[in-house]
């Protein structure tokens, strides 16, 4: 990642940080962002972007409110706007993380293909949900890299936004020089399970900081072929443990009642460890979509691996403004109706941004575009591996390649995302639906059921498919669902 | 292809011709063969080798009646024999058509799958009969390709046997050097179709020789992307007859009641086309194996596209020698039972064997290791291309690549087969299921519904599974179906 | 190589044929095509372009007067024309066959660069010599691939303009659609070799025509790993002869006095033969410039190897136009002065154009954008390799790859090709140097050694170098040669 | 790179560490390495291997006398020894750091090509008496890679041997498995230099380790595309002094005079990044045998570009056991002739050892086999790039790839390598000679000329080129320098 220009007032300087946040309304993400930088060795300011300013402005006033906490080291000021340009402008980092409408995007995400017989998990980065999350994402993302081009080109650019291939894919697509990188929890969670089993097995007191994996893949279907705690390698024990019982285990539906969808039981993860000799490093949840056999006899197949399908009217409640849990803590907190205690969350962002500002080398997992550090996927594609931080740079390890069964599954995905994203420079629905057609939770389905569940997510969805040529598309007018005139 | 040795004695002479045909008892393609070279400009002898000895006989007495036929130009003599050595022996062509008992071995390709709810068209070539049908054949044809660098190095080697690319793969595999080529007739169906459209709509008087198509791909899912018709580009007839209503029938069973399994009413291939903006050349009986939405849903698509699916009570009854209606002609024919015509079949391999003589060049389809003519698919897999005959010389042609969703479906059909033709090397069975879980039509199956498939598979076809270790197999092992002490 | 359109009226049919000659006022080759075609089964008219259109005139003169032959069998007219748009307005084939002023340019193509100890035997393709043609000439042919967009799209292109790799590189960059074939003997030298070896040595009654080669590299610097005579494997017999005295001959300058520097000792070509395994197929006097061992040394190595180099002289008196053989021939034959015989040429472009309209498939030697015939040459560069020419279709033969040493050589010409067509996008001087700096000719110079050599040449044939910013140059800006004001 | 084994004896424990140092006789390097240990945060023991054991005993005196000095934090302990096997027995890491008699191998490296007018300025890792340093070397680290997969094949191996790429690959190529990584001083010197500018015109007080580099390439033929000092862009401040003064200094032989062959004047360095666009970061001295225009015209042209010329005069003395330096300071430390300082060497050896303890991330750049560190160079092919070193584990980072001129330049340059590799596998003297002929040094040489200077290579250096076999040779025995009975 080249940064063409040595413009001083970028990163290298821990002090006097400007960050845009992109979709600073966020509840969940953007008041851990306000502990985590409260703690750190940084300074500067934050200007929190959302179209829902009000909930931006709720986050800027929480954010001032903890820095008058006495355990804030850090010296932050927050600010609240509803106009990109201004947030982005001189900006040193931009956090983007936004989302639409669950009741309107991820709820037909989840519940329209079930009703052609696919049970996508997660339904939010690959399948049909996934495709069509990206679809709606895509242009929007298109014009933050350009607003970025424009306002701070030298910027870098942490991307959380799923499905995070396809967005950080777009954002290069679109701006080639831009510094972005994707970011996700996934395999910071194996290398914390691998801790613990080096600490329970080998009798270690380790936690994830121990533990280095050799990581390569897409996001949400990373696979590891090292992996050490404290340089010792695990890979004996992992094996031992694949043949023992608590990786042979099957669940029925009464088991994972009242259980949380983020639990994750790694019945599938050591089944595909077992059968293909490298271990995934994904929340089980995230690695059916992609390893679909998991999902083939729905709920019962789910149900037996363990996996809980995230239901739609979770996703409805839990992440509707008026509702979710993060909104009322934040103003809870503020109220003093709930007590405050300013610990750091689990992300790494902080770690990044400093060892972006001279605390390094800092090394973790980010999704870049490839020019190497994955053997044998196509130049360009965006991909997980470990990286490098430093001062002002981010560089990709040079992970190796797969054994062929897993290049092939990879391969196929990054063929779907590929296409979707070539398809959206032109908004060619029909190029998309070629991408649809290849994804192999659509590979379940015959030609006609494939179009029409296109077609009915189309309908579903279309207040958020800006940018799409929805009128041009012949799939569309072959199909019953979408209406023509 | 490099024909190491200079020896004047192999091809490039069209008298005194030694052919030794492994399979050589065949009811069905050594009767045209028979017929074939009694009307060509070559003279020679004729090995036909069998297990089944008496069937070579009764062959070799056939051929050797043609011969007194007065239309009979040639020269040829014929001898049958049980020693596959003796029949190699200095030969300067070797033809490989072979096939196990089909009740014991087709029977189950077809029908096991089918308990899983996978309507393979004719499990041939892929997917989980493919698969097993290979995982048959390559044991043995390691040891032919073995004999035929023993003792006929330079022979050119035609294999008519399925699956072509699986087993012309494994022959390569095992003498890197052969002279091999596999040979199928489904493009030249696609240029007689082609000829028909040219002469209805264009007002041409054409036959399949006046078609030249720029194909590639692996057999039975190839395609093509230019045509033309005595030099006039077919490509906007196509264009235009896919949106018309030929293009987009629908049957029923009822329409289908009747019919041959192998009429082709190119309703896949029309819809493919639409899809992808590239042909697909083979019969829509094998392309829905390789673009499997056609055969989800199982029995109702099929019928929906018009495609008939190959019974295994038909496989059982036309495939058995007993019934069969080619061995009835052979000798109904000696036997003055049934008027005999000698007249030319439709192959083309004496056409190939006269370009290799000298009388080319010639341009056909073969299935050869890829050395760059199908771009971006990878070294060494067995592809299908034109290529152009000459004396002693077979060189394909260099066709370009694919639109990427075309080459994402072909390579993830190379990666099964090679994963396969790999774990045969060493009869690795947990690798080959590896690619047994790859194949598109198993990915249809939950994890255990995979494993235990293959396992009914595996005991129903145990007897003909020689090369494999089973008793090193943990799938095995794992599995309910498959028997352990 | 795709035709886009179907329009029948293109190639594919032999009568009525229209073909365009950019540079038809030619005195060699012009002559020749008009007896070729007197004598082929095509008819039509050719429309003969130059800028000196009187020599197009006398061209077009003599062809008309062939046609009054009794012995002319086909019906062609000619006219002449010095309007480019009206020349390629509806051509079905377009012939490129230009040059400059041999004074002006060939010249000092050959002597500057000896002054710095650089003896390039030819100077025409590669080098320093042949940089400056291609630098020359892309300009102008960028010109002619836009014109042939706009008014015969479809037509196929024969370019026979040296540097043929350049030139035809720079044809398809500036048009990527179009069907331009470069075409050149010197393969065709190397099987007549060939067959008069097989007839020698072998007791065979060879001609070319009976030789096939396995062809592949770039125009002058291309390779055979394979060759056949009637089907018999030539190669032990090179083996052999390679060891021989007659492949061990070395010369002196005396012994080269009075020869034609078209005299082809071939030491040169046993010599790599011996090295590297493979046999190269293309005059000695080429070969030099790319295996460059041979001029280093100068004077004293071409001769003891055999090369007589293309003196200045020789090049200014034989092509300029009024002292120039054929010339005098075309004036001499129509006014009875001389007696003519219509007789066929050695070209094989009638065979080429014969087998476009149908008569084929005819297999040739062609130059090609890679797209897999060659192995490991980078897609898109052009390539020498066998094509088979069938009717409105040219198709390389996969030739694969090279063993590496000699992989090593072709990529490091092709590098320079590219660098230098890539500069000539702008008309980058810098860039087009480091492509000269690159070459191997020029890697025997310092670095201002090489400097002063690339801005002399500039200096001497600036008049002929429109399309290149000599301007912005740093390079002439730091030589002493050339002048800034 | 794969640690198969999870054994926790090797590194991962900065405590007990096993090192085995093969040429722990040397005079420069073992010195240093003790002073380094000394100081560092790691304990353990040394095996100094030798065949000349004296030279090891007298290191080993040195070590432990070290160890007794106050200052010395850590506890080593060191022996002698002349058993490979016993040195390598249980190691964690494994240094290779040896030499053969300069007087019988340097000095003909230097001179002889001399002769012929390639004024190679060190000729130690390219050009001829690069490549019989390889000759020579290889056969040996094939012996000493058995011997580590043998006793410790889990050992880190530091080979510190030049011509650092082809000993590494060497390695790699006999025992794929091998955990060794290829260090060279010379991009820590391009660091150095970049924190001097960064210093003198930015006002920065830097140093080495504040300069972060993206570094590619081969080792001694290394480029940089990147560069900032604190995260600082340094590459404007490039662009500037690259057309300044500094950068455009011409020498005379008298201003060289007196100067130490490894003042580096930058020149060379400054001319490549102006004509290429990227910065080549290993010595000029090193650059110029891999650039070689900067030695064509000879001792005038390296004059001219300030590069002294390393003379065997000085080799050989300064080689020399007897009379070199090194050897004098441990002896008159040891006797308190002379004073003794514990301080820190420049190498990075101990920090990479620390960091493969635990004490990382540590960035630094390595030699490794290619999987995609640097993109279009092929995979396998040794590659210098940095890495990150962290707890029993090295990963390159991937660096991306190069303008196209200097990846022609370096891909030249590897096949010379991979050739002689390759060749060195069965001794093929022919085989090693294409990659002779291929050199860009001996481009220059007529054929016959690169023949004889091979010979008498050979005949100079017979006595130290076991594994090679000469006799079956026709190269040599086609020269008149090699005898033949």
């Amino acid at each position: 990642m080249t940064v063409a220009n040595g413009d001083a007032s970028t990163l290298g300087d821990s002090d006097g940080l400007s960050i845009a946040y992109v979709g600073g309304g966020s509840r969940q993400w953007a008041p851990a962002l306000v502990r985590d930088l409260a703690l750190a060795d940084l300074d500067g300011d934050v200007r929190l972007y959302d179209v829902n300013v009000e909930s931006a402005e709720r986050n800027a006033e929480f954010g001032n409110w903890v820095q008058d906490r006495d355990e804030a080291v850090a010296d932050w000021s927050y600010e609240a706007t509803d106009d990109l340009d201004e947030a982005l402008s001189g900006a040193d980092a931009v956090i983007v993380s936004t989302q639409f409408d669950p009741t309107e995007t991820f709820v037909p995400d989840l519940d329209v293909p079930k009703e052609y017989g696919i049970y996508g998990a997660v339904a939010a980065t690959i399948g049909p949900g996934g495709i069509f999350r990206a679809m709606r994402t895509i242009p929007l993302y298109r014009e933050f890299a350009a607003a970025i081009r424009e306002h701070c080109p030298e910027a870098w650019v942490f991307n959380y936004t799923n499905p995070v291939t396809f967005v950080t894919r777009a954002l290069y697509d679109e701006f080639p020089e831009i510094n972005a990188i994707g970011l996700c929890h996934e395999v910071l969670g194996t290398r914390h399970r691998l801790a613990e089993y080096a600490s329970e097995h080998l009798g270690m007191d380790a936690s994830r900081e121990d533990v280095s994996v050799n990581v390569k893949g897409i996001n949400h279907f990373t696979w590891v072929d090292e992996a050490r705690c404290e340089g010792v390698d695990l890979w004996p024990l992992l094996e031992e443990l694949a043949e023992g019982e608590e990786a042979r285990r099957e669940f029925t539906a009464e088991d994972l009642e009242g259980e949380s969808v983020f639990t994750d039981n790694w019945q599938v993860t050591w089944e595909l460890f077992r059968r293909f000799g490298v271990l995934p490093a994904a929340g089980d949840r995230h690695l059916v979509e992609y390893a679909t056999w998991f999902i083939q006899g729905g709920q019962e197949t789910l149900d037996r691996w363990g996996v809980k399908r995230t239901g739609s009217d979770y996703r409805a409640k839990h992440w509707t403004p008026a509702e979710s849990k993060q909104t009322t803590d934040v103003e809870a907190w503020m109220s003093g109706d709930r007590e405050f205690a300013l610990e750091p969350s689990n992300e790494t962002f902080v770690d990044v941004l400093g060892a972006l500002t001279g605390d390094g080398p800092f090394v973790t997992n980010v999704n870049l575009p490839n020019e190497g550090q994955v053997e044998d996927l196509q130049s360009g594609a965006v991909v997980e591996t470990n990286a490098v931080v430093r001062e002002n740079e981010v560089k990709p390890l040079a992970a190796g390649g797969f054994p062929r069964p897993v290049r092939s599954l990879v391969r196929g995905h990054v063929d779907v995302q590929e296409t979707v994203v070539e398809a959206s420079r032109t908004g060619d629905v029909d190029a998309a639906f070629e991408g649809f057609l290849l994804d192999q939770q659509v590979r379940t389905l015959s030609p006609e059921d494939a179009r029409e569940l296109f077609a009915e997510l189309v309908v579903a969805e279309e207040a958020y498919l800006d940018g799409w040529d929805l009128d041009a598309s012949d799939v569309l007018a072959e199909s019953s669902a979408y209406p023509t005139e």
